[in-house]
Parts: structure tokens; sequence; C-alpha cells
């Protein structure tokens, strides 16, 4: 087998098989075929696409390219969620406890924050003592003792994925659906589940901008599963004003802890159980969002996150006492200069100005300020005067608050428009 | 600027402007710019192809990576020819004298053969001492005084190209009219013509197998050409069957011999002619056909031919003895089968059945036997019946005649069906 005749294919539009694609992948993954020959065969393939055939083959090569966790021994459905990404989604510290407190295992590997998109494992490790890198072993336990475990990639899941991803960065082929599902998936489906919940972002603070492209991605994505033997789910949800009122690591925390018991902002609560009731459904189990609310309001889910937290080495007093987490040297106001009417944010300038804060890290290599970010009081639809609060600076010597303050200026837009109204929940795809 | 920014707007279809074309050009000659980002770039150029300002400052900035020859100072007008390349492609050999006796200067840079495609230098260095490799002094200086030298690429001739023909090579962008465009461009004007006839062949011996890409290529040769204020031309002609009778290195240059003395094949003849005469218009000048044949007919080109051989160090008495020149140890007849007549031939196929003699390379590194060929003596639309001569095969020791002889055999076809009617001049462009 010739790369080049592989690339040929894929460049004249014709179907790989699963060993041409299985060749690609293991070769690439090893060295044997260079950068160069998969910088092309990429870019063909964002000309060409890949049929469903070729998505689940390619995925499931990449999977198969490093380890994959096998917890087919743990009683109970292990299911989990992933999100694509956006500003002020911390859902999975609620998500995780909630689903666990009505009955399913949560085998949980997240990612960091990157540019104006925030990471759960950043989030987490607001947690005094709260460690995320946990052993095989360690994570196999929590998930069959407490039911969940909340990690970053051990050890080599999907190396194949991060090597390809990297290529995409520096190639131009970043944004194309066919490869942004197979990444997800392979990286996902590598944690051992038997089904997914995603949770497609559409909006200003999401990657995809349009309702089509989530929907082709949140398509593409059950396609794989399904090529896969994984029962996947979808919500298209709306990323058009960050998620909840808190943006940046400790401030999403008391958020997530508050809505824990029950007293959060209702479209974190309600993403929240309508995620944790279509993972239910998924592994055919009542997804009563009743009884989900409840679990929120009687401190069942709570109490399955002061475990996780226990159990992972974190300081579970945060839970009753917030004022534990890292906190801002400064709080300032952030004031309407106008009056009228919130009618748009846009979410990825919301996302960059907590980066500028140092909430978010602008290349890999950067640190995060846990304790800085933005806590809205105005969202979408609120009518403000001059002078109202819209949100809070919470920030440390370090912040670049001019930055900051210039992006929100142009990024929440005050006027008599009409408002643009956007479902929190826009579609249901199986 | 960045690469990965060049290479998204190659990708959405946007035209780059000749800084971001030199950028990449430079930055890929020098090694600043990886392989891979070139490799994505050239297969986003596959699908999105380039407009004529992109074409003209692509090809530019590839000339001007390397040396670039001024002969300015030398009176009269530079005219060169390109082939795309053909089986029994002789007529580089026969043209160059020939525009010398009709007044023009003719410096000539040629290529050697590769796969079923012959090349002048090697067909050159069948005539014992003959050395394809003179100083740009000696260059300059034969194009002077004599009015043609015949080389080889000196020094360091458009080395982006070289480079970029090595990445596409590997991944799958060959196939690419704007990129053999600007290929075959950027080495041509850096010979420091006036003006350039193209030669672009077309069917099954040639790289552009229908009239259309021929076309497109030609037109795309002859839009880089005015981008970069140089007039070029270009004839399509017919690459269905080998050109003349004779295809192998010595071989040739013994047809080539004979059609300089008048008595060559036809369409040999003819097209060599054609492409004179359009070298001539082109730079201003009378371009008569019977006064060019007359040149043949009269020894003229002959002499100058005569004059190139002696200053390159080759034994010109091989123009009187052609039995001087490499002979091979076997001569044996390729018969006919069956009767009718032939109705077509793969030229490619033929090109190969030679390669098997040793006439060609099939890798770069291979050594040519100049002595082994193949001589038709039956070409498309002759009637054949049962033991009639076709051809006559010249092997030596080392050739896979058995191969050759297979390779024959499904390449010529003989029947009773019609005659495919091709003209030996398809189009002329300008």
């Amino acid at each position: 087998m010739r790369v080049v005749d592989l690339i040929l294919k894929k460049r004249e539009g014709q179907e790989l098989n699963a060993d041409e694609l299985t060749f690609l992948i293991d070769g690439y993954t090893s060295g044997d075929i260079p950068d160069y020959q998969m910088a092309a065969f990429l870019m063909a393939v964002f000309f060409r696409s890949m049929t469903s055939a070729e998505l689940g083959a390619w995925a499931d090569a990449m999977l198969r390219s490093g380890e994959v966790l096998d917890l087919s021994d743990i009683p109970g459905a292990k299911v989990d969620k992933h999100s694509t990404g956006g500003v002020g989604d911390k859902v999975s510290l609620i998500l995780a406890p909630l689903a666990v407190a009505a009955g399913l295992k949560v085998p949980m590997i997240s990612g960091r924050g990157l540019g104006h998109t925030g990471g759960t494992l950043d989030k987490l490790e607001s947690i005094p003592g709260f460690n995320v890198n946990q052993t095989v072993e360690v994570f196999r336990d929590m998930v069959e003792n407490i039911g969940s475990c909340l990690i970053g990639q051990t050890g080599e899941i999907a190396p194949a994925d991060k090597k390809i991803y990297a290529l995409r960065d520096v190639t131009g082929t970043v944004e194309c659906i066919p490869l942004i599902a197979s990444s997800i998936m392979s990286k996902k489906l590598a944690e051992g589940l038997d089904s997914l919940v995603l949770d497609v972002k559409v909006g200003s603070g999401a990657f995809m901008k349009d309702i089509e492209n989530a929907r082709e991605l949140a398509t593409t994505m059950i396609g794989i599963g399904a090529a896969m033997n994984r029962p996947v789910r979808a919500l298209i949800t709306d990323m058009d004003q960050p998620l909840g009122l808190a943006v940046g690591n400790s401030l999403e925390v008391i958020e997530s802890i508050e809505t824990l018991k029950g007293k959060g902002p209702e479209d974190l609560t309600t993403l929240t159980i309508e995620l944790v009731a279509e993972m239910l459904d998924v592994a055919g189990m009542p997804a009563d969002r009743e009884t989900l609310r409840g679990y929120l309001n009687d401190g069942t889910a709570l109490e399955v996150f002061r475990s996780i937290i226990v159990r992972q080495g974190g300081n579970a007093d945060v839970l009753d006492d917030p004022s534990l987490l890292p906190k801002a040297a400064k709080v300032e106001p952030f004031l309407a200069q106008t009056s009228g009417v919130i009618t748009h944010m846009d979410a990825t300038d919301v996302g960059i100005a907590a980066m500028e804060l140092g909430a978010g890290r602008k290349t890999k290599e950067d640190d995060v300020d846990h304790a800085v970010g933005l806590v809205f009081h105005k969202k979408r639809g609120d009518r403000v005067e001059p002078g109202d609060v819209i949100l809070e600076i919470h920030s440390n010597p370090a912040s670049d608050v001019e930055a900051c303050i210039r992006r929100l200026r142009s990024s929440i837009h005050i006027g008599n428009g009409a408002v643009k109204n956007v479902p929190l929940i826009l579609e249901r795809l199986r």
C-alpha cells in the first residue's frame, strides 16, 4: 500500500476502506508516514469529506492507536457527556454527580481551557488539593464504588488524534466537521463508555456559529457512534451568551455548588437536568425531570460531589464555605452607560475578556489564575439604565482589566432593537 | 504573516497577493516553512486552483528562487521551445539547428527521460563525447556565436520548483494544471528567453490524455508568460502514437540526422518546421515553411548541428557515419499475428516497452542504454498481414525483451474497425 495512492483516492473522491484508513493512522502514529503526506491527506478530506463507513473506521483506528479503557466488568450503565465547548459551561461539575445520583456510572475524562473557552480540569483545580491526575486503577475503582471520577487524559489515549490535531492546527484543516467529529469520538469512546450524550453548542461563543453546522457535527458524531456500536444522542444548545452567570474557574465552581444545592441559575439547572435525562434515556432508564430536580434540592447530588472531591484529594469544605476557594484581590462593577435592553452578547468576546484577566490561556503553555473572572447580573433580554451593574469583574494585579473592559464594551450590545430570542435547547438528535 | 493564514485563504478560495506567494516560495526554499504546510497549501491549490495574477506571481517567485540567466546583451531574438513530453519526441535535436539556421538564438536547457518519456539530454549523450554539462560562460558564448547550446540545468535554476516538485510527487498533487504550468514556466523563463513556443502533447503517450486538459495547460502557461511579459505560443499536437519511427536514444539521433538532411519521416519534419515557424513568428520574423524545409534539404541546419556537436566535445563524424553511434547487439523483428489495420497504439505502453529494453529509466537513479530501442515500420492506419514486420526491436543482453514484447502486443491494436484519425497539429494557441 502506497500512501500517495491513498491520498489520490481521497483527492478523487473515492471511498477508502478500513484497512487503508488504519494503515494511514497506524503509519502516522508510528512515524512511518511523514507529516507532509498526512497534511495533504487531511486537506483532501477537507474538500472531499468522509463517508459514514470511512468515519467509523477512521475514528476506530484513532481510538485503537492508544490505550482503551475496558470498564465492561463494572456493573451499571457507563454514560458520559461531551460538550463542544463554550463560555461559562460548568455543566460537567453538576452533571456527573447528578447522573450518579440517578443511578448512572460516569467515567469522565475532561480537558483544559484554551482561548475563549474554559476547561473542566481548570475549574476542578480551583478546589484546593483536587487532583485530576489519577491512575487507571483509581479511576476504575471510583467509577465502580463512587459512580464517577473526574480526570484528565491518562497515559496515551488516542495518540493518533493528538498528533493529527497538532498537524491540523498548523495546516489549515481545523474547521472540518468529519475531522472534528472523529477527533472527539475517538477520545470519548476510548473511555470505555456504553453510550454518550453530546452537548453541541451553537452561537457566538461556540465553535459552530450556525445551526446547520452544529447539526452536521452532531449527526456526524452520532453516525460514528453507530458505526462503532455505541448509541450517541445530541442536544444542540444555545451558546449565544455565557451559560449561567459566572465565567472563570473559582467563580464557576461556586455557581456549580449553588446549582448542586438547587439554587443555581435556571438555564444552567435546566440544561444539566436535560442532559442527564438524555443520558438516562439512552441507557434505557427512567428519566423523570422532577426526580432529577429533587436530587439537586435535597442534596443527594451534592453528596456525590463531596465523595468525588474527597477521594480525589480535594478540600470538600468548599461545598459549605466557598470562601475557601481562591479569591480575586479586587471586585469592581462593569456599568451600563446607556439605557435599553441587552439585545445580544458576543460570547466569544466575553470569554476573551475573562482570558484577559487570566481566567483562560492564550497559548497551551500559559498558567491559569483560578480566582479571576466575571459574574453577570444582567443577561440577554434584561433592561438596564445608565449606572446599572451589568456584571462584576474579579481581578488580580496581573489581570489586564483595561483590555477586559474594552472587550466587554464591544461585546455587550444595549439598544432598543429586537432581542434575539434563542431557546436554550434548539434541537434533540438521536 | 502566518503560513496557516495563507493556507486558509487558499482553502477558502480567496486570492493571495504577490507578497504572500513570494513569502511561501522563499520560506519553503530556505527551509523556514516545513514540508507539511506546503503540502497542505498545494492540496488546497489542487481544489481551488490559482488566478492568473496568482500564477504569474507564483512562477515569478519560483524563477527568482535561483539563478536567472540574463542574455539580454546577446543580440538577436532568444526563443526556445518546450515539449510537455512524449514518446519518440526528438524534435529539439532538429529544431534548435533549424531555428538557428533561420536566424534565431536558441538557449536550450533540457531534461532527462523518466518512465515512458525520453529526454533530450539522454539522446544527445548517445553521441560519443557530447557533453551536456557546460558552464554558463560557454552557454552564453555558444548562444552568441553559434546560435544555440544544448545543456542540462546549470547550477541552481529554480530550486523552489525542484523542492516543490519532489513534494508534489509524494503528496498526490502532481496532476494539477496550475502547478504543472508554473513549474514549467519558472524553469523555462529562467533561461533568459525573450519568448517561448510550447508543444503541448495530447493523447495516449502524453501527460494530458484529452484535448480539454491540454488546452487548459497551454492557456495557463500562456497566461503565466503574459503575466511575466514574455510572449508564449502553444501548439497542441498528437501524441496518440510515437512521433517519427524511432524510439530509443541512438536510434532517435539517427532519425534526427536523417531529418536534418531532409529525409526524415513526414510527421517529425512537419512538426519541427511548424514549431520553428511559430518561434519565428513570435519573434516578429518571417516564417516561410518552404524556406525552412530548404534549410533541411540543403544541409544548412545540419551544419549548425555539426558546430554545436563539435563545440560541446562530441564526435561530429556521426552525422556522416551513424554507425559510430552505440549499436545494439541484436535486432529482431516484431511481427503482425493477424491481418487488419493498425487502429490504435497506446503510446505510453510503447514508451514503457522501450524502457524495458533499457532505453528509459524506471527511477531517476537508473542508467540508460543508449543503443537499444524500437524502430517502427508500420504506424496507425497502416494495413498489415500476418508475418509483416511492424517494428524492429534493438536489444542488448541486459534488455528484458520478453517484457518489451508483452507490452507491445497489448499496446498495438490491429483490427478492422475505424482508425482513429488524429491530425498532427490539433490547435494553435496564442
